[in-house]
């Protein structure tokens, strides 16, 4: 078994965790081509040619640094990102783009050459948090993005990826495909640091569905108008959210359904709100219980609009299918940690990562390390340096195996 | 019986509807103190010369015009205000202004000199949509605020009243105070229309209670956060909007709840949220049942707050008591709209009005006309010309038995 230099990494992750650092309390902000964004890639490439890698920028500004096997072959490919969102953590992300720079170090420093080669891989804007949809470098890498699609989202300030990566200097031309990609990241939920487990062997991302919807009702004065006589739009969405809810613990199966937003129109206090708009996410790794809810879900909407005398909007924004990874990649993860003598233990993953959209392109794999306290894309993002450097060196000894030596 | 010139009512109203339209759909915009207030202040300034009355305007810039009577005393009083919300309507407010100056015309038709004096009162800033708090001008004239206390109340752009009055020219320098006060206004609310009836009597105006409240739950991610460890603020800010409109329900007696504010935050579809800040509004016009509904509003938060583990704050920004008219004034409205032979109905009003804090300094009452539909402060905001003819001919009436002749 490899073992990985556990300061090494510890020191990687703290010196990149002070690029975008906004003080106490203020966690990192790196959002996607931002110039904190360049600062950590220039940061990065500088540690890839340390290591005497290729450095290949593709063109939506993916940076991969590229170690050459016995074999000319696609590579055995690692990865994750190096944007966050505002004032979130030091992990989410760069521990997947770090740890699989620190397993090839490790490579290195155990002289070992592969037989196929080996890549870490930097994806671009995988967060959304700047430019939307969320995971375009990976996104665009696996097809299911065109690279001028990609090229001309806009952040709010109306500037297009396109001119950012033109402007930041990561405006490549060459692509690189890999024969498997593998991503260990921070689990962002509580399961594994309540469990006390360091290794999550996950067996694939739970389907995500997203919405956003609006009420429409009458706007009325709050003192003169009878009870009876109102359509409140926000009655409506609030008998929502809460019917959501119920949803997801009568469907059971961690099934998980959340309103994160919802606006009252004019928002005025004394005013009946004529609208409400609001956004549904619902969560289930099973597929055919994954179907069911999402059309549970939109029959709430259409019962509460009904109760509330309200008409309605309903568009389905995001519809991610369950993922279930390769079997024989989950299976090489979980004999990695189980011959380093790690605890683990196998689970779906809540969140959306890269290697969702690299599964479409090659047998993808993940490896999730403990959140402290499940906390996640907030200052107080945590994991143990330990239970990192135990990620990386599963990560590296199923690199290894992979590509051959 | 006077009668007044229901043209001429007609085409003030018309002409003061003009200063501040947006357009269709877009309504009336005469914001306290804004450049299309005191063009709307020129106007009725003007409209008063016309009539033979003195202009006076006090240190809030309130404007009255003062009719004289055969003796020396303290003037029966009418009047409302003229500034709107934002895309108000026409008659909010005007009406009671206009109104008044009609019902003075009408005795200058009819060349009658009152005993008493009769004036008619545009009152500064009774919306609160520019500066809060709303009925400022009224609020000063009944000593519920100080006049330093109301010049200091600055706009979201900073700039004060006192300032705004100086720049527009209405900060004067004499009070004026009245022996009784009428207030002519639309009902903003459905009632009238609904029943197919032109005066309302109003007995008094429910009390207004006010909060704003803030819960404080966990930021978490949407897709890693089991239902069991959230701590959701919406959730629980949901549950009470609708918790709080069942407390209406079950208290009966025309108790009427609003939530018509709502913020989740960090406000992201796939973040459970850390917080929301709401308000409540609550109406009620028995002080019994407004004081048990207030326990009992408070008591639905607390208990939202404890069912998903959430903390809270809350402020009541708004007490406004029930209020109950001088019975000898509401009868006398009655009595007049009796004797015109207009139908009538006693109500309580549901919104607030100058005639609410005029009622601490001396005897008053208000005469409502039908509000079509109900709707009021928005475009559609609508009065048919003979109800307000009728209302003001109540009025014209009323101030002249007052006033003896």
């Amino acid at each position: 078994m490899l073992r990985v230099n556990s300061d090494r990494l510890r020191k990687s992750l703290e010196e990149m965790g002070q690029i975008g650092y906004g003080g106490p309390g203020k966690g990192v902000s790196r959002l996607a081509l931002s110039d904190e964004d360049k600062r950590a890639r220039d940061l990065f490439v500088s540690w890839l040619k340390e290591a005497g890698l290729e450095v290949i920028v593709d063109p939506i500004g993916d940076i991969f640094g590229l170690r050459e096997g016995s074999i000319d072959a696609p590579p055995v490919m690692a990865g994750s990102h190096l944007d966050t969102v505002r004032e979130g953590g030091a992990f989410d992300g760069a521990l997947g783009v770090l740890g699989a720079l620190e397993a090839i170090r490790t490579l290195n420093d155990y002289g070992i050459r592969t037989r196929k080669p080996v890549a870490v891989a930097c994806f671009t804007d995988e967060e959304g948090a700047r430019f939307q949809p969320c995971m375009l470098g990976s996104g665009v890498v696996a097809g299911l993005m065109t690279l001028q699609e990609a090229y001309a989202k806009k952040d709010d300030a109306g500037i297009s990826v396109e001119a950012e990566l033109e402007r930041i200097g990561y405006k490549g031309n060459k692509w690189l495909k890999p024969v498997a990609y593998f991503e260990l990241h921070v689990e962002q939920g509580p399961v594994l640091d309540a469990k006390g487990i360091s290794i999550g062997v996950v067996e694939g991302i739970q389907g995500i569905a997203w919405w956003q919807g609006k009420y429409q009702g009458e706007a009325n004065h709050t003192g003169t108008t009878p009870l009876d006589m109102r359509r409140d739009a926000l009655l409506g969405a609030a008998e929502l959210v809460c019917s959501v809810r119920r949803l997801a613990e009568e469907m059971g199966h961690d099934t998980r359904t959340t309103v994160g937003r919802l606006h009252p129109y004019p928002d005025i206090i004394n005013v009946v709100p004529g609208q409400a708009s609001f956004t549904i996410d619902l969560r289930q790794y099973d597929e055919a219980l994954y179907e069911d809810g999402k059309k549970r879900a939109e029959a709430l909407v259409a019962q509460a609009a009904s109760n509330h005398r309200l008409e309605y909007e309903l568009e389905m924004v995001g519809d991610a299918k369950p993922v279930h990874f390769d079997p024989a990649m989950v299976n090489l993860v979980e004999e990695m940690a189980r011959e380093a003598a790690f605890s683990y233990m196998r689970l779906p993953s809540g969140a959306g990562h890269d290697a969702q959209y690299m599964h479409s392109i090659c047998p993808t794999a993940m490896i999730f390390v403990p959140s402290i306290g499940g906390r996640s894309h907030c200052p107080q993002e945590l994991t143990d340096f330990d239970d990192a450097a135990k990620g990386a060196t599963v990560l590296a000894n199923a690199m290894l195996r992979l590509a051959g030596s």
